[in-house]
């Protein structure tokens, strides 16, 4: 009678998440590695299995609009953990963090494309090392969600270095871009633009969330409907998301900006009279979102990539400079801190480094793409390994952090 | 940087939707009326205002798409109110009333329709009286959750009645439309291929799950992850929803199976360690998602089809027919019950009418489609008043039940 109707398909599809997922985050855990690791690890093998169901899975426009719906909850949730005030307190740091981990990468990725690739021009030495610089803060946030660890100052410094990170990316991207498409030249106001809008964005978002959030909360709280908090919790997640990516920015970056400006106190007038808190609210919505996310991210992974000719060497070089290049950007955390905890957090690469890439394939330089397939091939490898690695590296050291706090 | 991101407008048609959705239901319920009816009308005014963003959300994918898991999560909760048991000691009951309420309301359809329209052939009677017949369940099973009356005997026998509805509307549509194709013979076979499948479905789903409930259940609570409950039940109402619809049953059909199977003893693993039981995990996902059904709903109720020529008359014969013929029905429900409550509670008809009537649109009989506009209109006027009147009349019959009991 609905033969058309597209939930069908996402049914089954999202059955096979749910149940995946779940078994694999149990095995990860039984090996104790965290969950994300499993979820990211069962994708790759269902990936790899020549069953039409589960290739079909990769394309499906409604499972991939749910694992975008996925990330945005979890970055709010993470958010939620902590307040504007508190991320303030570790600004410098994270700065200091978030700008050597954008240099140092660009730098030593350049270079080793250079050493590697000689016969291909600048551009594409450039382009390489800009692949190198964005934090991918899902597979970080998840960790240290899943560990209870999202609370502390190296957490903070983390998420507050891969937002800021993100708009040194996504200026960089334009800079290179538009040196590309110039002939070489760089172009003051593009960058000024961009950078000014991104920036002007966490600005109002955070001083007027931080002014605006406890209001709607207390108008709401006297709205005579049930899930008045949730709505407006998520409605303003939701909100800010969208104005991040109006700005040009990730809308995870304004999701993340929502959590924290909303802090528990704002909805105590929901509380007091015994339902359940914002946190509480949001927690099974992203237990249904979140690991789809994570299994897709793991079944989209095409390993056969890495077999292309040529890929191998650069990909181990370009994963051992991204590597380095952030566990060096840790150093900036301060002695304070465990810097090599807030360096393993920055190591993931995700989207941003693929989205790099795949801009690189559509530009030419001298009539041919700045990325090829085996250069592509090299970024992602490099995108796989240091989002596989993360979690048990982090895991490892923020446990120590917890025995001796 | 991710311009093409789909999940950036909706973002911003889910803030609206959340906003208006929660204002609306406050004024609603101010008035004394269904939180639900609020959000209809809120959809109707904005689809009505010429603001081209509110227009896109007409035909925002994704927001179809939430909107659809939106009513399978709400029969999903309205299942977990009731079990297996529990229904089938209102099933005769239940047969009765959806027998006469797709059989009173077909009749008097037909001929009404040979009334009015005496030109056009008895296709065309036949087909207008079968959009009569399936009861839409979401908007009853709303009121009902949002009155706390779900577990009443009358709640049970509408949501049984209804299901029962849906595999005869099935029927019947696979009648009609083979008479039609194949000029005017039906075809037992297919007839009864078509009702083996979906009782089939409702047999092995409910004996099955029965048995398998507990014991998944039971498995699950032994897994060493976090979110095991929420994946498990939202897994099995996925599963039976993808099912059901393999059946030829509507996916909710499969959806309300699968809360009925589970029952809070079988989680009991997970509520004695101090997890929140399934009914609370699923509250806050329904919060989100099931607005976005009936806010989507008013919204793409097209109101000007209304004025086409010589639809009002037709539309007002065939809400009466609709009206009167469900209300007959309450009659079967017998006298332990409020019959006329039960009655109320089958007068909404949603989009089983609406896909009967395009599915009209593509049949031909000498020439013409058997559901032309003016035809599509009266159709669509039966729609949406039944659906509108239901909240209010429901509401005001099951309080005076609640005050008799």
């Amino acid at each position: 009678m609905e033969g058309q109707d597209p939930v069908v398909l996402l049914c089954l599809h999202l059955t096979i998440v749910l149940f995946v997922g779940r078994l694999a985050g149990h095995l990860a855990n039984r090996l104790r590695q965290p969950a994300v690791l499993g979820e990211l690890v069962a994708g790759m093998v269902l990936g790899a299995l020549p069953i039409a169901l589960l290739q079909e899975m990769r394309t499906d426009a409604g499972l991939d609009l749910m694992a975008r719906l996925g990330v945005l909850l979890l970055l709010f949730q993470v958010g939620l953990e902590s307040t504007v005030r508190q991320m303030l307190a570790v600004g410098a740091a994270a700065m200091r963090v978030a700008t050597i981990g954008v240099v140092v990468p660009l730098v030593l990725g350049w270079l080793v494309a250079r050493a590697l690739l000689p016969q291909e021009p600048t551009a594409v030495h450039a382009f390489l090392g800009a692949t190198l610089t964005a934090t991918s803060v899902g597979i970080t946030a998840r960790v240290l969600r899943d560990m209870g660890t999202g609370q502390t100052d190296e957490a903070r410094l983390i998420l507050g270095a891969a937002v800021i990170d993100d708009v040194l990316g996504l200026v960089l991207l334009a800079v290179v871009t538009g040196a590309i498409a110039s002939g070489g030249s760089v172009q003051p106001l593009d960058v000024l633009f961009i950078s000014g809008k991104a920036i002007g964005f966490l600005a109002l978002a955070l001083s007027l969330g931080v002014w605006l959030a406890p209001r709607v909360m207390h108008a709401a709280s006297r709205l005579h409907a049930s899930g008045a908090l949730l709505a407006t919790g998520l409605g303003l997640c939701f909100a800010l998301a969208w104005l991040a990516a109006v700005a040009g920015l990730a809308p995870i970056v304004g999701a993340f900006a929502a959590g924290l400006v909303l802090e528990d106190i704002h909805y105590r007038d929901f509380t007091d009279r015994g339902e359940l808190g914002l946190e509480k609210l949001v927690a099974p919505i992203g237990e249904l979102f979140v690991p789809v996310f994570f299994v897709l991210m793991g079944l989209r992974t095409d390993l056969t990539g890495f077999l292309t000719p040529g890929v191998p060497l650069l990909a181990f070089a370009l994963v051992a400079v991204a590597i380095g290049g952030k566990i060096v950007a840790g150093l900036g955390a301060g002695r304070r801190m465990d810097r090599l905890a807030v360096g393993l957090g920055m190591i993931p690469r995700g989207e941003v480094g693929l989205i790099f890439a795949s801009i690189g394939q559509g530009l030419h330089v001298a009539g041919k793409p700045v990325i090829n397939a085996q250069t592509y091939g090299a970024v992602l490898a490099m995108v796989v390994v240091t989002t596989l690695i993360t979690p048990p590296l982090l895991r490892w050291r923020m446990a120590r952090l917890g025995q001796s706090a």
